[in-house]
C-alpha cells in the first residue's frame, strides 16, 4: 500500500496549506456573509438535531473537497464498509469490531462466525434491562432485605470512564439509586466512597472482562471483606455482588450466582463497551427505557456515518479537520469544551477513546510512520475553562483547535435566562478565538478609556488577540439520552476516520501490556526489603523504602 | 534586552540538542548504574521529605549545566530576588507579586507602599481561622439556630480550582462541614448541588475579588433566592453568606455583614489566592492548625527557592528541565499523573496555575516571541490514567514527558500492601517509558509464548516499545498538609521561573478579557429574538433561535 505521505491527495494538501498561508478567519468572514450556511452541517433525528459549525476553521470549500479526496484515496469508504459488515478489521488480535451491532435496534440479522450477534445482543440487553429494573424497583433486595440505595461500579478504563461519563451526563434523569464509580487501585478510593455506605443497601458490579484486572479484582476483594465484616455472614456476597464479565469460572468463585453475570464479546473494545453490559450503571441510573433511548440515538449517527456522502458527513467532516490540524499545521492537541457542567467527564472520556485509538506510531503493515496520529485530548467544562487555561488558547504562541458543546435548552426551563449567559460565553469564545483583536484596536480601546499614548502604546501588544484560532461548535437541541448517544457514537467515529486514514489499528492496545509486566515484577521487589529492581528503578525503590523507614 | 533565542547559552543547548541526538535511557542506565544519583535531588524540611528524579530525562550532566547557564544569563537570580522584595514585576498591571508573603509565618516585617503587609496578612489570617473555628464548633449558627453541616463554594478559576483542589487532596483530614464548590454559570452546577443541601444548615461562601464576577454572583444571587425561600426571612442572607473580596459596598448591598467579609490584594494573583482568605474552605473542612502547615510547607519550599543554587533548587530544575523539552525538543505538552485519587483535581489546578500565567507570545518589551512558551498542562490521577491514556504515552509518535506524583505510605497503615500496588504501578510506568521494549525482545517473547514465527514477526511492530520517554517522580512521604503546600508551591516556582527565562509576565491574563466583552454582548442579542450578532456569530446564534423554536 502506498504511505500515506507519497499519496497525490497528500501532496495537494500540503499544497493546499502553502495557499492558505495568508488566510485569516477575520477577513474570511468579513468577505464572505455566506462563510456560515457553507459550512455548517446538520444531523436531524426524531426530535433531536444536532449541527456542527465548521465556518470557523482554517478552510475554505476547495480545502474540504481536497480533505475529501485524501479520504476516497485511503479507502475510508470500504473500511466503513468492513467495520459495520464484522471484518476482523482488529488485526492484531484479529478480531472483529462490532460495537454497532450493540445499538442497532432493528433486529436485523447479523452473522459473525456463525452465530447470530443480533439474538445474543438482545438476549443479553433484555437481562441487562431487567436486573436494572429489578434493582430501581426493589424486586432486588440486599441479604438483610434491605432495599438497594446505592450502586457502587468497580471497573477501570472503558469499564469506568465510559458508563460514569455518561450516568453523569444524564443526572437530570436520574432516578435509581445513588451510583459511585470506583476505579483506581490506590486503597483511598474504595475507602473514601464506602465510608459513605451501608453495606445492607450497597450492591457492587464488578466489571471486568478477564475478572483478572488487577486494580478491579484488588478493589473488589476489599469491598467484599468491607460488605462480610459489615453484614457478618459469607452468603451475603450474592445478594451484593454482579458481574459483567466473559469469565465465568472465576466470577463463580468469587461468590457471584451465573444468573447475576452479564457477558459481553471480544468484539466489544473496553473503550466502546458502554453500549454492552457495561453499561449497566447507566440503566441502573437512568431506566432501561433512557438506556434504549441511548442506543437509539447511537444508532442515528451510525446509520449517518455508513451512508451519509462525505461532504455532509458529520463523523468524517470531523476527522478530517482533525488530521488537517494534526498533519498540516503541526497541532498536538485537541482541547474540549463542553458547555455543560454535567458533561464534565466528557473529555476523560475521549481521552481514552481517542489516544487509546490512535495513540500509535506502527500502521497496518508495522511499517513506523512518518507523520503525526492521534492528538492529545484535554479540556474542562465552560465557562470553567474561561477562567482556566483559555488565556493560553487565545494569547499563547501554539495552535490548539477547539470542539465547543453546548445545549439550546437549558434542562429546566425555569433556567433559561441563566442558561442564556452559558451560552452566550460558548458562543463568544469561538468568536474572539475566530476574530481576534488588533494591536491597533486595543490601543484606540485603551486610549479612549483615557489612557496615555505612551501606557496604551505599552500595553497594546499585550492586549492584542491573534485571532484565526480554529474551533467546531456542536449545537444541540437538549442533552438528553438519545442526544447523549449521537454525541458520543460521533466522536466513536470520528476516531474511527482519523484512523482508517492513518491506517493505524485503533482497536488494539498494546502500549498498556509493558507497564503491567514490569508492575507485577516491583510489587514482588517492593515486598521484600532484599531484593534489587532493574537498573532503571533501583535508585527510586532505594529512596521509597528511606522514605517509609524515616516516618 | 537581547532575544532569549539570541543568547549563546540559547545556541549552547541547541549545540546540546544535536549532540544527544542518538541518547537514549536504556543505554545511559545500561552504561552508568550510578546515574540515579547524579540526578536525584531532595529537599528535607521537618518530617517533610520531597525526592525529585530527574535520572529519566534526556540529560547528561553537562546538559543540566547548560541549562543552568541558560538561567543564569536571563537573569533568573534576579527576578526571583524581585518578587520577593515586593517588586512590581506584573508590568502590565502595575503590581507586586507577592503570595510569598501568605505564608511566610515568621513574622518578618515586609513592607509594601508604605504598608506593613506583613501585619495585614497576619491580621486576615487570624480572622479568617477564627471564622473557620466558629463554623467547625457551631459558634456560627443559621439564621433558625440549626449547626452549618455544608458550606458552598461560589468561586470560579483561582477562586474555585485551588481551594477545591487542595480541600479534595487533604479529605483523609476532612473533619469540618461537608464543602462543596459550584463555579459554573450553567445553571444545573448549582441546581444539583442545592438538590441534596438543606437551607437551614447551609453556608455559602461568595469568593470574588471584585464581586463582579458574572458567574459567580449570578450564582450567589440564585443561592440567596433558594435560601429566601427555603426560610422564607429576607434577614436571613446574614447568617448564611460571607464574602471574600475587596468590594466592600456591594458585599453589603447583598446583605452580609462587614465583618463576614475577608479581604485580600492586588498582590495576590487569583491563581495564587488559595494562600490567602479565598482558602476559607479548606480552613473550614480541615482546620485552622491544618491550613497554618500547609502554609508552612509552601513556606519552606519558597526558601528552598529563594537560596538554593540552581543545580540542586528543584523549581528551577523542573522548570528548565520542563523548558528543555519545549523549547528543544518541541514537546508542546506535559502530563501530570499524581497516583493519588484525592489528587484528582491536581492537574486541573496546574492547568490553570500553568497556561494563564505564560499562555503568551509576547514578551515584556512587547515583543513578539520567536520560541514556543508555557505547553498544555493535563491529566488523571494513576492508576486511572494506564487503562485510558497511556497507549499514547508509551507509543504514539509524540514526545510527552510526565510528571509522576507519589506518597511512599499510604493514608491508613492497614492499607499498605494494596498501596505497595499503586507504587510499583507509578514506578514501572517511569521504567517502561524509558527503557521500552525492542522489536527484537517483541518477537522473542512471542515465540517463547508460543506464536509461529510469522505471527511473532508480524506481531513485533507493534508491541516494540520505543522507549527514550521522559519522565520526573516526585516521590514524597505522604500527603500531609506540609506536604501538599511544599509540592503546590514547587509547580508556582517552577512556573515563574519558566517565565521569567521566557521574559514574559506570568501574572496578567488579558487572554480572558476579550471573551467577556464579547459575551457580554452576545447576552443582549440572545435575549432579543429581533437583535444580529457580528457576522462570525450571526449563523450559529441562528441556528440556536431555530433549534429552541423547533422543541
Amino acid at each position: 500500500m502506498t504511505r500515506l505521505t507519497r499519496l497525490p491527495a497528500w501532496a495537494a494538501l500540503e499544497a493546499e496549506r502553502q495557499a492558505l498561508a495568508g488566510f485569516h478567519l477575520r477577513t474570511a468572514f468579513a468577505a464572505d456573509p455566506g462563510r456560515y450556511a457553507r459550512f455548517e452541517r446538520r444531523l436531524e433525528a426524531g426530535d433531536a438535531l444536532l449541527v456542527a459549525d465548521f465556518s470557523k476553521h482554517r478552510l475554505e470549500a476547495r480545502t474540504l473537497d481536497r480533505l475529501v479526496e485524501l479520504a476516497d484515496a485511503c479507502g475510508l469508504r470500504e473500511r466503513i464498509d468492513a467495520m459495520f459488515a464484522g471484518t476482523r478489521i482488529n488485526i492484531t488480535e484479529n478480531r472483529a469490531v462490532l460495537h454497532v451491532a450493540l445499538r442497532d435496534l432493528s433486529g436485523r440479522p447479523r452473522q459473525l462466525d456463525g452465530q447470530d450477534v443480533t439474538a445474543d445482543v438482545a438476549a443479553v440487553r433484555a437481562r441487562q434491562v431487567d436486573l436494572a429494573e429489578r434493582i430501581r424497583d426493589s424486586r432486588w433486595r440486599g441479604h438483610t432485605g434491605a432495599r438497594i440505595t446505592d450502586v457502587v461500579n468497580l471497573g477501570i478504563g472503558g469499564s469506568d470512564l465510559g458508563p460514569q461519563m455518561m450516568t453523569l451526563a444524564l443526572a437530570p434523569h436520574h432516578d435509581g439509586p445513588r451510583t459511585w464509580f470506583v476505579s483506581n487501585v490506590d486503597p483511598e478510593h474504595l475507602r473514601s466512597t464506602l465510608a459513605r455506605l451501608d453495606p445492607a443497601s450497597t450492591l457492587f458490579i464488578v466489571a471486568s472482562k478477564t475478572f483478572t484486572t488487577i486494580e478491579t479484582m484488588t478493589n473488589a476483594r476489599a469491598a467484599r471483606d468491607w460488605l462480610l465484616h459489615g453484614l457478618n455472614d459469607p452468603a451475603a456476597t450474592a445478594k451484593h455482588f454482579v458481574a459483567l464479565s466473559t469469565n465465568a469460572k472465576d466470577v463463580a468463585a468469587f461468590g457471584i450466582a451465573p444468573d447475576n453475570m452479564l457477558p459481553f464479546w471480544d468484539w466489544v473494545g473496553g473503550r466502546y463497551s458502554l453500549w454492552s453490559a457495561i453499561g449497566l450503571p447507566i440503566a441502573i441510573a437512568v431506566g432501561g427505557a433512557r438506556f434504549t433511548q441511548m442506543l437509539a440515538g447511537a444508532h442515528a449517527m451510525d446509520e449517518h456515518f455508513r451512508t451519509a456522502p462525505f461532504a455532509s458527513n458529520l463523523p468524517v467532516l470531523m476527522a478530517l479537520i482533525g488530521l488537517w490540524y494534526v498533519n498540516f499545521w503541526n497541532a498536538g492537541s485537541v482541547s474540549i469544551a463542553p458547555y455543560s457542567q454535567h458533561l464534565s467527564r466528557f473529555a476523560a472520556h475521549l481521552q481514552q477513546l481517542d489516544m487509546e485509538s490512535n495513540g500509535k506510531r506502527v500502521n497496518l503493515e508495522g511499517e513506523i510512520v512518518d507523520h503525526a496520529t492521534g492528538p492529545v485530548i484535554w479540556g474542562e467544562p465552560g465557562t470553567n475553562g474561561q477562567h482556566a487555561y483559555f488565556q493560553l488558547l487565545q494569547q499563547g504562541p501554539a495552535l490548539i483547535p477547539l470542539d465547543f458543546i453546548v445545549a439550546a435548552l437549558p434542562v429546566h426551563a425555569e433556567d433559561d435566562a441563566q442558561h442564556r449567559i452559558l451560552v452566550a460565553n460558548c458562543l463568544a469564545q469561538s468568536a474572539t478565538l475566530a476574530v481576534g483583536k488588533t494591536a491597533d484596536e486595543a490601543f484606540a480601546e485603551m486610549r479612549a478609556a483615557g489612557k496615555s499614548d505612551a501606557d496604551a502604546r505599552k500595553l497594546a501588544a499585550h492586549r492584542e488577540f491573534p485571532g484565526n484560532r480554529p474551533s467546531t461548535t456542536l449545537l444541540v437541541r437538549r442533552f438528553d439520552p438519545f442526544t447523549m448517544g449521537m454525541l458520543l457514537a460521533l466522536y466513536e467515529h470520528k476516531v474511527f476516520a482519523q484512523g482508517a486514514i492513518w491506517n493505524v489499528n485503533s482497536f488494539d492496545q498494546w502500549g498498556v501490556e509493558l507497564g503491567k509486566q514490569i508492575a507485577t515484577s516491583l510489587q514482588g521487589v517492593l515486598a521484600d526489603p532484599q531484593a534489587n529492581a532493574e537498573t532503571v528503578s533501583q535508585g527510586i525503590v532505594e529512596a521509597w523504602r528511606e522514605a517509609r523507614q524515616r516516618s
